[in-house]
Formats: structure tokens, C-alpha cells, sequence
């Protein structure tokens, strides 16, 4: 059942890791933290209707629509296989906007489907797809 | 302090897999991964006003009542005593259902009391039981 | 990359251990385990407005003002150097009070920031200084 644990634990806590900085790259709007998040120069995300393959540009995206977020990871599963990994991820990601001066709540339920890569002692996403099951808006004011 | 660490950080990984495990079989509606998440044949959760003895039942019911669920777990503290492990671990299980062509979320704040037993490798629970602490309904539409 | 893994898997596991255990005492209004969670005789936490030193009164406060509370602990990154730590945990302290006969429901989006110390084996807080992102207000009733 447990092949080779003490490997599988510090892969598995190096993964849970690149999630939680991720996270924090986001709600930070750290651009350099986020592209590193990835393979160099090869950021991709995709969603519903839409697809990122630049840092900058996704950072920036975020900050001129949102006063603040926050990233919540919680349940995380991921199968390693030799330097790649694969797995999901729930997240709730959590947006604050204003609209007419009224500050508005949206949150994202997401599951990220992950593609992961081992290089150089350190894991990186290939692709991160969002799976959206719900997002709820709610006036703050 | 710490008297045996390598064999806890095994099984203290084992049980959070176990607790992300139930919530994937929860919100996916597989009924054979969620009755593994128990002894073979027993399945066994208890809560306000009911009780399941049969993963069957069980999915079809959380598949009859709700369009989509996503069962989200938090803090976990379990006590593993040779090859039984006993704790409790947050989790906001938010289901969504439609009523009268409306979606309505429904969040309970639960914490799971659970008992878990380790056999042929793998931890099981025994039992859990939802001590439920907040429910939280809003209308999405 | 990971200079002392194994090392590191225990300190960051008791870490986590830390951060669930302070959630739980705050919940089961547990003056002892709060206070255990700092070094002895010294709780300090810091907020926007507030800073509690005394295990007893924050927990007298927080059973006074609230029915039930839930603080969820999600993303967590720490740096451990010899017996320091330091990082932050994201947390969303849900509180439910009673106002008028009607229940309100008050959930504080936090961003702690950590200073920890291991002293015979145990990872306790030095400081917890709490970065509230967002506090929502909901009526339950």
C-alpha cells in the first residue's frame, strides 16, 4: 500500500507547498512569485471562457478588477508518477470589487485539475484547468 | 514529545487522504469510493436526526436533493493508537439545490467526531459522526 | 532545495498541529489549551484595534459576544531556522452572535502572522498579529 512513504511525503508536502504559494502569489499580486509557481516563461491556466499564459498580464488583470482576494485551499489529492504528478485541488477564491461604490463579494468554488512537474528539486505547475461548480456574489454594503 | 515521528507523519497523511477521499466520493456520487472509505460492509455515519448504514442510499439521496456539493475539509486532529485512531475535523459541506427553479445554497458547518481503524495497510472509519454546528441557507438567485 | 527534509516534515507537521489546536481551544472555550499554545505566562496577540495577553479574558470575551464559532485554518506557510518560525496562516473565524433575538453571523477573513519558538519539543506562538482582509456580516434569521 505505501510503496515508498518517505519519498511520497516530501513530494506530497512540496506540492501542497506550490499550492498554498500560488495562492499567496495571487492574493499578494506578486507577478515574479506566480510565473515561478510554473515552468519558466510557460504560465497556462485555463477556466471557463478564458485561458492565461502570461503572469504579468494575469496579475494585473486581477488588481485592476479586484480590491482584495483570497485563495482558500482546503482538500488536495495528487498522484506522483517519477518527476510528474497529477491531482485536484478545492479552492475557494474569494473576490472583493466595488461597483458603484458598494463593495460586492464573489466567490469562486473551484477544483483546479493539476498537471505537475518535477525540475531541479523543485515542483511546478504544467497547467492548472478550474473547474468553476459555483460562483455566488454577494453585496457587502 | 515526538516517540515515534516517522510512523505518525505516515499515518497522520493516511488519515488526512482518508478525510479528502470521503469528501471526493461525497461530491463526485461514487458509491463504491465512499464505501471503501469504511470496513467492508459497514458503513456508518451518524448525525442530527439520522443515521446511514448503506453508501448506496446515501449517494442517491445527497444525488436526489442537490445539483452539486463540495465538501470542504479544514482542521484535523486525530490521536493514532496502534492500529485505531480517533479525532475530529472541520469541514463546510456546501450543497447546492433547486427550488421552485431557484438555486439555493445550503452550507453546514460541520465538525466530524470520527473513529478510524488501520487494516491491511489502509485507515478506515469505524464510524463518523456529524456534530453540526451551523447551517447557513442563501438564495444564489 | 531540501536541505533537511526529514527534519523539516516533523516541525512543519507540529506547526499545523499548533494552528488547529489554538482553533480548537478558541472553540471549546478551552482557557487552558489557549494559553498552552504560547510560551508560558506569555499570550500575545495583536489586531487591528486590539491586543489580548491574557488567555482568560480573550475566551471570557469571545464566550460572552458569541454563541458558536468555527476558525477554519486554510493555506499555511512557515520557515522554520533552528528553534524560530515565522509565516502566516490564512483563517476564516466564523461567529455567531444573538442580537435582538436574532442570530447574525460574522465571518473574519484573517491573514495571522506568525512568530513561533520550540522550546523541550514544542512549537508554541511568540506573537500572533492578525491582518483582517474582510469581515462580513450575514443575518442567519
Amino acid at each position: 500500500m505505501m510503496p515508498n512513504p518517505s519519498l511520497d511525503l516530501e513530494d506530497r508536502l512540496a506540492i501542497q507547498d506550490l499550492l498554498f504559494r500560488y495562492a499567496r502569489a495571487a492574493d499578494t499580486r506578486d507577478v515574479a512569485a506566480f510565473a515561478g509557481c510554473f515552468r519558466p516563461g510557460r504560465v497556462h491556466i485555463t477556466g471557463p471562457g478564458f485561458e492565461v499564459r502570461d503572469a504579468q498580464q494575469n496579475i494585473d488583470t486581477l488588481a485592476s478588477m479586484f480590491e482584495w482576494t483570497m485563495h482558500k485551499v482546503h482538500n488536495h489529492e495528487y498522484t506522483v508518477r517519477d518527476a510528474q504528478a497529477q491531482g485536484y485541488c478545492y479552492c475557494v477564491a474569494t473576490h472583493v470589487k466595488r461597483e458603484q461604490g458598494r463593495r460586492v463579494k464573489i466567490d469562486w468554488h473551484i477544483r483546479y485539475e493539476d498537471e505537475l512537474v518535477r525540475a531541479d528539486g523543485a515542483w511546478r505547475f504544467v497547467r492548472r484547468h478550474l473547474d468553476v461548480g459555483l460562483i455566488e456574489t454577494l453585496p457587502l454594503d
